[in-house]
């Protein structure tokens, strides 16, 4: 029998996913599970996007330029600089996802052996992306005591060593919800300049600042522009993650004409997905403030049913939909499969994700949890009570 | 500035693309330029894909599992049956694209420095498949005069070092059009289960055979279980390129589990296309019946057409829509820019794809250019009339 690559055997399998056979069976024997555990969120996909979906109009459904068709470019340009990105149509590539969006910019910036600092804990799927190129991720602590804010400057200029080509943040965060102020980026621009790295900055959230803070971009920082790809997507701007719509962005043109002979190679974005997402940029503004407002309710919840909790931890993140929270418990692994294993409440349990997923360093994050607020606020507060009583009765609580 | 990364630099630019500001410049001058030089079908869509789009019924666009949907594999599996494969639901994982379903299948099956043979002239974007990777494609040359049968399988070994994982064939083959025979698959059996090989089955243009010929997979093969992996799209079968669905196919539950994996790392295929390929598997039979004849008459108006011009020479492909054509031609890159750059007749030219970028040993194809009959049978014929008098002019002809 032929051998399996080692790439193969050492690509991470989704650490979301392990649980998922024991919440199968939770469901098989009858109880309601509340999933908190993955991003998928529960908001409605704008109308005018589906309905661009509904109303396609042509006869073959033909590939489109690698970089994306050009009036989806020149939307989304429009788009962005509202932001005040003060880009160019030809400053995106179009991508499969954010996903594609983020293999893609590695590719172009590491090679097999280089080193990726990436303040953890961080979506696990980077280890993922990086595995597949043989690159090495160098994690950097980030503390729950300190609302997971960027690690000091110099810290990172610790792990930096000649093979260091590139810093991935992630912002607002996932699994933190933390949002990185304009501080953190000029310390980060800064570092980036004086060693010449790269700075991908992963914006999928981008759309969910809380409490009237300001969403700050590294491509608002001038003088960066030949170090910052921004990589971004519709799935959660959206909710229209099933749609596999993401892009990058960056104004450096080496950069870009690098990443676009990627794209060439798998020919091209998906022609449908193209059209929804031109229409999705003339979602009204209105939709955009129900929806923060529902999510900015919904951590509200979360945070102030976790505080109270006998022991339990978490800071009130900026944005994004997660928060992590630390809890008297040994082993967020065992704790979370032991909710859907060994324990109901009114025959309801909760999934969670642990937190291990989300770190490298090993032995990071075991009183943790990542919770993903993408059920309504009834749901959020019975599964909140469900976590309580299910920490009072759990054997392996710690104090 | 920051450095591209060596991957990026060494990854070929799409060879198709190079001419296409030359045919831009050659219509702004006002010149009707006749395509032939890509794989983008003009056949219509069948009508119950396109349908299937328009008639989705959700609010929510959400991820599916990373394999795809249960759904559409229990019914790809119908579809695969019918040709007896004999395979299963949980054979399957969907990719976004044959392009995916590639690089999925050789990151599972190579790591960087391992060793891919390829029979050339070969489908060019396996070239950059394997630079992602950092994999070392070695190519076997097959002979026009032989109308690129499989090489002799003693060629084959001459190759294989303990580097060699896997071997990768195109069926029907992309850029000749050959129609690999059962003894051929079996020849190539027999090998990869000497060597412990991989044969990873490039399958985009099954649909595509003619002369009543019949298609023959790997998959046919008893005993073959552990080595074979199938790599389909939905592409050129529906003319829905722009889809990009796609999936791998394999017994070997190490190497579908493996990659898995790399599937879970992007989460998703698309969720409209998957509802759109479940509905295609009901086109009726005669759609194809319809595409058939009309891709072999094609087929036909340009065999005989270059056939009976001065100095050319073609075989007859027995499936795919390509045709690899022998010019009388000093030099295929140059001549395929010199029609668009300098060349006119009746204020037309032709774009045709020079056969140098489907081989990757240098100095191969030099006088053979590739055809894909994409268009109707007038513009085919008017087009090869433009062929027959660029070739009486051309000034680089060597006979
Ligand atoms: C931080 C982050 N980046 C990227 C992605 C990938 O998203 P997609 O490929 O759906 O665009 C996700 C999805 O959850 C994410 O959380
Ligand atoms: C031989 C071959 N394989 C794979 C592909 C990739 O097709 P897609 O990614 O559109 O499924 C193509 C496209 O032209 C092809 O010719």
């Amino acid at each position: 029998m032929p051998k399996i690559s080692q790439k193969g055997l050492r690509m991470p399998a989704s650490p979301i996913r392990k649980l998922t056979p024991f919440a199968d069976k939770a469901k098989q024997d009858g109880k309601k599970v509340y999933h908190l555990n993955i991003g998928q969120p529960d908001i409605e996909t704008p109308a005018g996007m589906l309905d661009a979906v509904k109303n396609i109009d042509f006869n073959i459904w033909a590939y489109t330029a690698s970089e994306g068709t050009l009036s989806y470019r020149k939307k989304l340009a429009e788009y962005y600089n509202k932001l005040g990105y003060g880009i160019d149509t030809q400053d995106i590539i179009i991508t499969t996802g954010g996903s594609e969006a983020i293999t893609i910019a590695m590719m172009t910036c590491l090679d097999a052996g280089d080193e990726v600092i990436i303040p953890e804990p961080f979506y696990a799927n980077y280890n993922g992306f990086a595995s597949q190129g043989d690159v090495v991720v160098k994690p950097i602590l980030s503390y729950i005591e300190n609302d997971f804010a960027l690690p000091p400057i110099s810290e990172f200029e610790k792990l930096i060593t000649d093979k260091t080509k590139a810093i991935i943040i992630c912002n607002p965060n996932n699994p933190t919800g933390y949002l990185y102020t304009r501080e953190e980026l000029e310390a980060l621009k800064t570092l980036c300049l004086k060693y010449d790295l790269y700075l991908l900055c992963d914006e999928a959230y981008r759309e969910f600042c809380y409490d009237g803070r300001e969403f700050i971009s590294p491509m608002h920082l001038e003088g960066l522009e030949n170090n910052v790809i921004v990589l971004d997507t519709v799935s959660k701007r959206y909710s229209a993650c099933g749609a596999r719509l993401g892009c990058i962005i960056t104004k450096n043109k080496e950069v870009w004409t690098t990443a676009l002979k990627f794209a060439q190679a798998r020919l091209s974005p998906g022609m449908v997905e193209q059209i929804a997402g031109e229409a999705a940029v003339d979602t009204p503004e209105s939709y955009f403030e129900m929806v923060n407002a529902e999510y900015k309710s919904r951590r509200d919840t979360l945070v102030n049913a976790l505080n109270n909790m006998e022991g339990v931890f978490c800071p009130t993140p900026g944005g994004a939909f997660y928060i992590v929270a630390r809890l008297p418990i040994d082993n967020a692994d065992k704790f979370c499969q032991w909710l859907l294993e060994s324990f109901e409440y009114n025959n309801q349990t909760v999934m969670l994700a642990p937190a291990t997923g989300f770190y490298s360093t090993p032995g990071s994050g075991l009183n943790e949890v990542r919770l993903a607020y993408v059920l309504n606020n009834d749901d959020l507060k019975t599964a909140m009570v469900c976590l309580e009583e299910a920490l009072k009765v759990y054997p392996g609580r710690t104090n």
